[in-house]
């Protein structure tokens, strides 16, 4: 194992964030999790746990009446009819992809991930002994890892995307994502969608996988919608035959996922506040991306989750330099590309929404200074 | 990955509550986990934090405060001074050992448990790829690994012990533990001590593996002493040099443990409480080891934990069977010791006296009932 923790490096914007918060005035345009609080009821639902004694461990697979609400949701929001009992409720996105992970990761078959991409994806893969597959995303891809691409490709034991995604904040179009959904049936290898920033789309309505397949896996979480991300709670949905396998990984492995916020998410799916949810990040995008777009190339469309990818290359060949002395010379934190992987992204760095429009515009009032002294 | 699933066997005790949870009237003496309420300041802090709104992630080590309340702990209970800095908080001992195994499982070195043992060590062995070496012990051994069947091991990585241990609920001696650690200081392999089960030992008083040493791993947590397992919350104590790695490792695999139930934690020492739940648990004990220990060999002294190790081969030769049977016939859950390894296995079943003593008579009156129809 020695091995892993060579290969994995830190997650950047993790320190960046430690950094960050000893700085009293920092502007926090790094940080990825909501600053919104978690709609009343939920948080309403949680004390009443804690007070009714909810101090036990769920079954494995997470409370009945929480994987029942998840599957109502699906039916509600996309019109696809899910089992309830191919929902598993786990600890934040993290414990899903632990056990996908583990399902998936098979000696001699590859993870095929972009570059740019969440950068945990890879170091699951690195903890577990998989080895990932990198493929270039840019402009010239929208941003996506095409089909084309993917055909003359040996070896792939399973695919990620994230859709909206992090750290782009494009979405998939629906006709890529079928296309890809259809050539992992024919290849044989996994298709797993983490949908984590699904309802954070601003211009359209987002697909979920299992609108085009049964075979796909799909993950998401409190953590971002539904502005829960402290409360560690996320779910997955599976094929059935794997159902059974990642129940045993997760009695083994983390047992259950925090009892009272389990009963606390059964009241997450409350549309007005979702809605107002969207609405607030979309008047934030409005107002970033307008401003951004005048000091930096922005080459992918900021149409969902909460980010925007900024190529800074007419100021820097070496965007953790830049971030570095932005941090240090106007406080204000953003996260360099280089945390996402490889392929460009010393020219880009990631800024995220996830502060008030007057937060964010003190935040881009200092960039400005400092570009201009730069 | 497929080699692990193949190697994993389901944690059987847990589907044995599954099935004893359908059945109405059950007695639950296979479940490990306490059934007393949380200490009410504890259950007070969390809804207080939830209120509050500490809906967001807290550093990956865990909360500051949190992190010194624990290293007082230490000092106040065993004397010995640990700087909050080596203190990391995690989702229970499950989020804890998948740090540590990732930490030591090193190609080519092996990870020394005893068998019997609780069966995730093993399992996390198998999901990270290292290979167990697998110690009997018994009550020639007093149900511990002595150092002299250690001293000609070779390629030895790290060595887990649980001490008090599930499922035996003996306590280690104190001169074995510290032999123990020098010779893993000696044959520079990681000692690492699951003390879960600390507080829970009523007739001396336990030894932390850090008043021997500072180059241990000591694991712990909330859910058995303090009564919190659905809180889903422990801690570790590492070795310097090695807390970095870790916190690494957690920004990737679960970025922190939850946040509410940290802030419910720091009202978690409390001496009054914790003494009226040994006390509790004593009486119990006493309770069941009197009755068991006229109808069962029990060649393991019950010093500590809530479990009781007994050798049921005066009447069947396969302890599996003898569950299933007991379930099935009269409603009483115990859990076969083929859920802790294949030392002689197969005579043992293990109870768990965490249910109140009007329940425990109840359950062994069923059990007599059994053993004289049977």
């Amino acid at each position: 194992m020695k091995k892993f923790i060579d290969k994995i490096s830190p997650f950047i914007v993790m320190d960046i964030l430690a950094k960050a918060r000893t700085m009293p005035d920092a502007v926090h345009m790094e940080v990825g999790e909501p600053d919104l609080a978690p709609f009343e009821k939920v948080t309403e639902a949680y004390v009443k746990a804690i007070k009714d004694g909810k101090s036990h461990y769920t079954p494995a697979r997470g409370l009945t009446e929480l994987r029942e609400t998840i599957a109502h949701y699906y039916q509600k929001k996309y019109g696809v009819s899910v089992s309830p009992d191919r929902v598993i409720v786990t600890p934040g996105t993290s414990g899903a992809f632990m056990v996908v992970f583990a399902l998936l990761a098979d000696p001699g078959k590859r993870l095929l991930l972009s570059d740019p991409s969440y950068p945990c994806y890879r170091n699951f893969a690195y903890f577990l002994g998989a080895e990932p597959l990198f493929q270039k995303i840019s402009r010239d891809t929208h941003y996506e890892i095409l089909p084309d691409a993917v055909k003359s490709m040996q070896d792939i034991g399973a695919m990620v995307i994230s859709s909206p995604a992090n750290p782009v904040g494009n979405v998939y179009r629906e006709s890529t994502m079928k296309d890809l959904i259809r050539l992992s049936e024919e290849k044989g290898f996994r298709f797993v969608s983490d949908e984590i920033y699904h309802g954070l789309v601003y211009d359209e309505q987002e697909h979920t996988a299992l609108e085009f397949s049964d075979s796909v896996i799909v993950v998401n979480s409190f953590s971002k919608y539904f502005c829960m991300p402290g409360y560690r709670l996320g779910w997955m949905i599976l094929p059935e035959e794997l159902v059974r396998k990642a129940e045993i990984i997760i009695q083994n492995i983390f047992i259950a996922a925090n009892t009272p916020a389990q009963y606390a998410a059964l009241e997450a799916f409350d549309d007005a506040y979702l809605q107002n949810v969207r609405d607030t990040f979309r008047k934030r995008r409005d107002f970033l991306y307008g401003e951004l777009k005048n000091l930096f190339t922005i080459d992918a469309a900021p149409d969902g989750a909460f980010y925007i990818w900024a190529d800074v290359s007419r100021y820097s060949d070496n965007s953790m330099e830049f971030c570095k002395e932005l941090l240090e010379q106007k406080a204000v934190a953003v996260t360099p590309g280089i945390d996402f992987g490889s392929n460009q992204t010393e020219h880009y760095v990631r800024f995220a929404y996830t502060q008030d429009i007057a937060t964010l515009k003190a935040g881009v009032e200092r960039l400005k200074e400092f570009l201009k002294e730069g």
